[in-house]
C-alpha cells in the first residue's frame, strides 16, 4: 500500500522537476524563481525513494511510523519555497543583508517548526508529544506573521502587479501549509484517528499540491506580474 | 538544580525573543538585524525546552552531561550573531559576493569550533579529547582574526560611527565568548573541577548575556551609529 | 597504513588552508575566493582528523569501512567550490535572488549527489546500493549540467577573459570530480576491485589536488582575468 504511494511519489515528483525546469522562464528576472522551484521537487523525489526504500522510516509495533526523509525533505524544502516569496516581496530591490536578514529570520522560524514536529512524532510521552506540537504551532505563526505582516508590506511596494502576485501565491500556500498540521494531528504520530496508509496518501496528494502544483501556479503569477512590472521598472 | 535552570532559560528566551523585535527597529537600514537578533533567543528557547525533557542529553554515569541541544543550538545561533556583525562591517555596501565570502569563511571557522568542542565533550580518551579541544581553539582563534583583523578594516572603511558600533560590538561578544572554552575546561566536559549544576547554571547566565543583553547592546549602538551615518551617505 | 594517510591529509590540508590564504589575493575583487577556497582545506583537515581518530568512521567485518567524515567533509567543501564558480559566472553583476537561486539549485543537487553517495555506501543489499549510486550520478549530472550549460553561458556575458578563467576552473574541476564516482565504484564501498587502504590513499590524491593544486590553479585564473577585465568595467 504504502510502497505504492511512494513509488508514485517518487516518480511525480521527479518528472515535476524536469517539467517545472523545461517549462519555467529561462531569462531574468523571473529564472532564478524557476530554478528555486524545480529544485523542490527532486529533492522531493529523493525522499520518496528513501521511504521506497524503507530508509529512514522508523516502524512502531502499533502500526505507527515516523519517516524521517521527509521531515529531511521539509526541512529543506520549505525553505526553498519560502526563500522564492522573500525574493518576490523585495523583487530587485533587496540588499543582500536586508534579502539575508529576513531569509534568515523565516527560515529559523521554519526549520524550528519542522525540528520540533519531529520532536512530537517521536515522543511516546503525551505531555511530551502535546508540549512541542505546540511549540511547533507557535513557529508556523511566526512563518505566517512575517509572510502576511512584514513581507506583504514590503510586496506593496513594489507596486500592484507584484504585490498581487505574492498574494495569491501566500494565500495557496498557507492554506496547503495548514493541512500539514491537521493531518500530522489525526494521524498516526498525533491521535491515531486515521492510519499510516490514509495519512501516506492524504500527505502524498498534498506533498504534490504544494510543490508541483504550486510551482506551475506561482510562475504563472510571477510571470504576469512580471509583464506588467517591467514598463514601470 | 538543572530543571530549574532549563525552564528559567526557556522563559527567558522566548520573552527575550518577543522583546526583542517588540523594541528593536522595523525601518531600513536596521530592521533587518532586529530579526537576526529576535531569532537567536527563538532558537536557544526551543534548546531549553529541549534540556528541560531531557532531549538530546546524554548522561555518563559518573554525573556528567553532554546536552546536544546546546551544540544544535549555537551551532545556528552563533553563525547568526556572526552574521550580523559581518553584515554591519559591510554595511549597505557589500556585494552578494563579497559578503556571502566573508560569511562562508566565518561560519565555516564558527560551526567547526563548535562541532570540534561536541566531539571533545563526547571523547572518553584523553588525547581525543584535548587534541579536539585544542582544534576547536584553533578554529575561535581563526573567527577572532577574521573579527578583529580584515572585518574590522573594512568597518573602518564605512566611517567613523560605524566603525565605532562594530568594535563596540566586536569587543562585547569576544569577552563573553571567551567564557565558553573556559567553563567547557573547567566543567563536567573536561577538567571536571565545577559540577553539572555549576556549569549549567553558568552556560544559562552566559547565554542571556551573549544572546539577549547584547542583542540590546548592539541594537543601540547600530542605531547611535545610523543616526550619526546617515547624513554622510 | 590508513593512519598515515590520515595524517599526511590532516597536515597537508592544515598548511594549504593558511598557505591559500597567505598567498590569495586580499583586495577587491577578488578577495571573497580567497577566503572560500582558504575555508575548503581547513573542513578537510578536520575531517581527516576525524578519520585519524577513527571518530565516524564505520567498519564491515570484510574490512570495508564507511568515512562519515569524508562525506561531512564532502558536503560542506563542495558547495563552497560551486559557491566561488557561481560567483566568477555572475562577477559583480548577480543581484542578491539571481546569484542565490543558482546557488540555490546547484547545492542541491550537489548535497543529494553525496548524501545518495553515503546512501549507497551502507547498502548491503544489491539493488538499493546500485540504485542509490544511480540517483547519485543524476545528480551529479545535474550539476555538470549547469555548470556546463546556463552558468558558462552567464560566464561568456561577463567577456572574454572572465569566460576563459572560468571555464578552465570547470574543465579542471569536472575531471577530479569524475574520479570520485570511479574510485567508489571499483572501491570496497562498490565492486570491492580495489582494497580500503588503496582507496584511502587514491581519495588523498584526488582531495589535494580538488581542494589544494585546484585553489591555486584557480586562483591564478581568475587574477588574470581580472587583470584583463579592469579596465573594460
Amino acid at each position: 500500500m504504502d510502497q505504492t504511494a511512494f513509488t508514485i511519489g517518487f516518480t511525480i515528483m521527479s518528472l515535476a522537476s524536469l517539467a517545472i525546469y523545461a517549462t519555467g522562464s529561462k531569462a531574468p528576472p523571473a529564472r532564478h524563481h524557476t530554478l528555486l522551484h524545480a529544485a523542490v521537487p527532486f529533492i522531493a523525489a529523493t525522499a520518496y525513494l528513501a521511504m521506497a526504500f524503507g530508509i529512514g522510516t522508523l516502524a512502531t509495533p502499533d502500526g505507527a511510523a515516523t519517516y524521517l526523509a521527509r521531515y529531511a525533505d521539509w526541512s529543506v524544502t520549505t525553505p526553498i519555497l519560502l526563500a522564492s516569496l522573500v525574493l518576490t516581496a523585495f523583487h530587485e530591490r533587496g540588499r543582500t543583508g536586508e534579502v539575508g536578514g529576513y531569509l534568515t529570520a523565516i527560515i529559523v522560524l521554519d526549520v524550528l517548526m519542522i525540528a520540533t514536529g519531529l520532536v512530537s512524532s517521536l515522543a511516546t510521552a503525551p505531555v511530551v508529544k502535546w508540549v512541542w506540537y505546540l511549540w511547533s504551532c507557535v513557529a508556523f505563526v511566526g512563518v505566517l506573521y512575517l509572510l502576511w505582516g512584514p513581507l506583504r508590506a514590503l510586496a506593496a511596494q513594489r507596486g500592484a502587479a507584484l504585490s498581487t502576485a505574492y498574494r495569491k501565491n501566500i494565500a495557496f500556500l498557507t492554506v496547503v501549509w495548514f493541512l500539514y498540521p491537521v493531518v500530522f494531528l489525526i494521524g498516526p504520530e498525533g491521535l491515531r484517528i486515521i492510519t499510516d496508509p490514509a495519512s501516506v496518501w492524504a500527505i502524498l496528494v498534498m506533498d504534490v499540491v504544494a510543490k508541483v502544483v504550486y510551482a506551475f501556479y506561482a510562475a504563472r503569477n510571477l510571470d504576469t506580474a512580471l509583464r506588467e512590472h517591467a514598463p514601470a521598472a
